[in-house]
């Protein structure tokens, strides 16, 4: 039998991929489960999006332009324009979610073995897509005392080798809901002209900013035109992850160029959700109110209700919809399956993301787990004492 | 400013995109343009597929499975039993187009700097793709002589070397029409075998075989189970290239296994275009009957009307809905140019595919041009028509 790659060997398991088989166990056991494991918002998506492929008159669904519509590009520099990100609809190419616009920018700014430096814990998919690259994902750990700011300049600098391409952030942050302010940007801007390095910024929960924090996107300096790619996608600001269209934003042309022959060969993102997401941006900006408020009432809950669990400690989150919580256990993976094969409270249990997938340095953060607020509050309550509870039984 | 990769600098333009800003100007001259350039069929998306996504429930459009939803692959699996290829849903995963699965493939099975022997003239993107895993195409040339069959079996083994992964076929062939035999299979399904090699095909252009040609698929040869890979898509099937949906499936539970890794990293193919494609499994078999009847009969007369022109030499194909001609020109991109620039009988002229993209043989297909028949027959008759005063007058 042939073999398969040594680059298919090395691609991770999605962190949460590996519990599934016991979540199943627990729901044959009749088990209700409380999934703080996942990024898949419980929020309705906008109504004027869903109608949008209802009315379409379509007769062949054909393939569009390789870098999107370009009404809708001129759409999106619009919707960039009302969040005071000047760009024009050819620095963007449309993707299939942001997930395409990472694969995209990883190969047109890095070759095998080139290296990227990334502030941990981080996205967990970004080791998939650097293992997909054949490039190295350089982790400075940043840390849950210090609510998961950026970590010392002096840090990224220790680590920049010849073969550094790229630093990599993630604002507001995926796992930790950490929003960068505008001073760290320019901390990071200033590190990446001195070293000729670009910035890729994943700006998929721009909108998510909680506590009259404004979002200050990479893109608003302008000193970072050449360096600056940012990643984008409709999938968590209109709660409509199924359709997969994002986007990568960049002034620099060699970027756009570049990036553009990868999308040619993929030769379209898909049509109808580029309608969706089209009329998505027609999204009145109460539902973005409405959502906030359930977001901040959430985490408001979340928090307090986690800080009240003895022993527990846990970062406050800024931005996106995420924590990361420190427990007191040796293992989260560990105490992740138990929580679902031997333990409930009353026929319930939960479901968390343990936090090593979120760490490429080994051996770090074993003990805390990723909570994803993406339940109403009653259930957040709820799976916060199933928690409560079971860590006053759990030994590892 | 930081320098883009050299991968990024080595991905090939598409062949027919570098015309683009020629037929622009074509237009700006008012003149009409016959494409004969493009794989995108004017075809009409079946009916039930397009009515599918009108009538959808959804209140929040979700993230899929990473493999697809396992109801569709249910359904995938149901129509290649039809189709005589017995596979499971759980050899199926769902991909973003054809695409996707070719790059899920090529991630699977190399790693930088291995080999997969292509059959050539082949599909322009196969380039991209490769480029984009860091794999190098050793191409076997076919020749228009033969009507581009499979090059003896002594051809593909003096090019095995411990680099080589696999053989990679399209079948029926874009550019060439091609239908492969049973007995053309079976001497592959040979030398992957003696040599442990992987064998890809791509099987997008299924449906379409003519004159009582039946296809043979490489999953109907059982000795191949844990060599055979195959990349199917909706795109040409159903004309609907813009859903984005394809799949790929193997016998070979480690390649399913590893597929899935790069499936979860880019966490779902489109939602819904899966709706759309999975509806598109109910489309009547006349309406395949009368879109088989309408390409044969295009092909019956573009083949007939190329044969008339001088100097031209064209092979019959017998699938798909390409053909490569041979023109009395030295370079067919500079020809292609000057149609779009230079040309025109009565305000009208054509665009055509320059043949050199597709081979990796420099030098090669110099003089070929692919034509695309996925305009109605009076289009092609007007089309051949200019070809051929064209040619009266070109001087190169
Ligand atoms: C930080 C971050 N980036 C990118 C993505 C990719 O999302 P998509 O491909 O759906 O746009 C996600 C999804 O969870 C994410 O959390
Ligand atoms: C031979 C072949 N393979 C694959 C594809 C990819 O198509 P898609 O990604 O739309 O499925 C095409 C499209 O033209 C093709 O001609």
């Amino acid at each position: 039998m042939p073999s398969i790659s040594k680059k298919g060997q090395l691609m991770p398991q999605s962190p949460i991929r590996k519990l599934v088989p016991f979540a199943e166990k627990a729901y044959k056991q009749g088990k209700t489960v409380y999934h703080l494991n996942i990024g898949q918002p419980d929020i309705k998506t906008p109504q004027v999006a869903l109608d949008a492929v209802k009315i379409h008159s379509l007769d062949i669904l054909a393939y569009t332009r390789s870098e999107g519509s370009e009404q809708y590009r001129q759409k999106i520099a619009k919707y960039y324009a009302n969040n005071d990100i000047h760009v024009n609809h050819d620095d963007i190419i449309v993707t299939t979610g942001g997930s395409e616009a990472l694969l995209f920018a990883f190969g047109s700014i890095m070759d095998v073995d080139d290296e990227i430096i990334i502030p941990e814990p981080f996205y967990a998919n970004y080791n998939g897509f650097s293992t997909a690259s054949g490039v190295k994902v350089v982790p400075v750990i940043s840390k849950i005392e210090n609510n998961f700011a950026l970590p010392p300049i002096e840090e990224f600098e220790k680590l920049i080798t010849p073969k550094t391409k790229g630093i990599l952030i993630c604002n507001p942050g995926n796992p930790t809901g950490y929003l960068y302010s505008k001073e760290e940007i320019k901390k990071l801007a200033d590190i990446v002209k001195k070293h000729d390095l670009f910035l890729i910024a994943d700006e998929v929960y721009r909108e998510f900013a909680y506590d009259g924090a404004t979002h200050y996107s990479i893109l608003q300096e302008e000193s970072l035109n050449d360096y600056a790619i940012v990643i984008d996608s409709v999938s968590k600001r209109y709660s409509m992850c199924g359709a997969r269209i994002g986007c990568l934003v960049s002034k620099n042309k060699q970027v756009i160029q570049t990036a553009l022959k990868f999308a040619q060969a993929r030769l379209s993102p898909p049509t109808l959700a580029q309608i969706a997401s089209e009329a998505a941006l027609e999204t009145p900006q109460s539902y973005f109110d409405d959502v906030i408020e359930e977001y901040v009432d959430r985490r408001n809950t979340l928090i307090s209700e986690l800080n009240k669990v003895e022993g527990l400690k846990v970062a406050n989150p800024k931005g996106a919809f995420y924590c990361i919580a420190e427990l007191p256990v040796k293992n989260s993976d560990a105490f992740a399956q138990w929580l679902l094969e031997d333990f409930d409270v009353n026929g319930e249990t939960i479901m968390v993301a343990p936090a090593a997938g979120f760490y490429s340095t080994p051996g770090v953060g074993l003990n805390q787990i990723r909570i994803a607020y993406v339940l109403n509050k009653e259930s957040l309550i709820k799976a916060v004492n199933i928690l409560k509870e079971a860590l006053k039984v759990y030994k590892d």
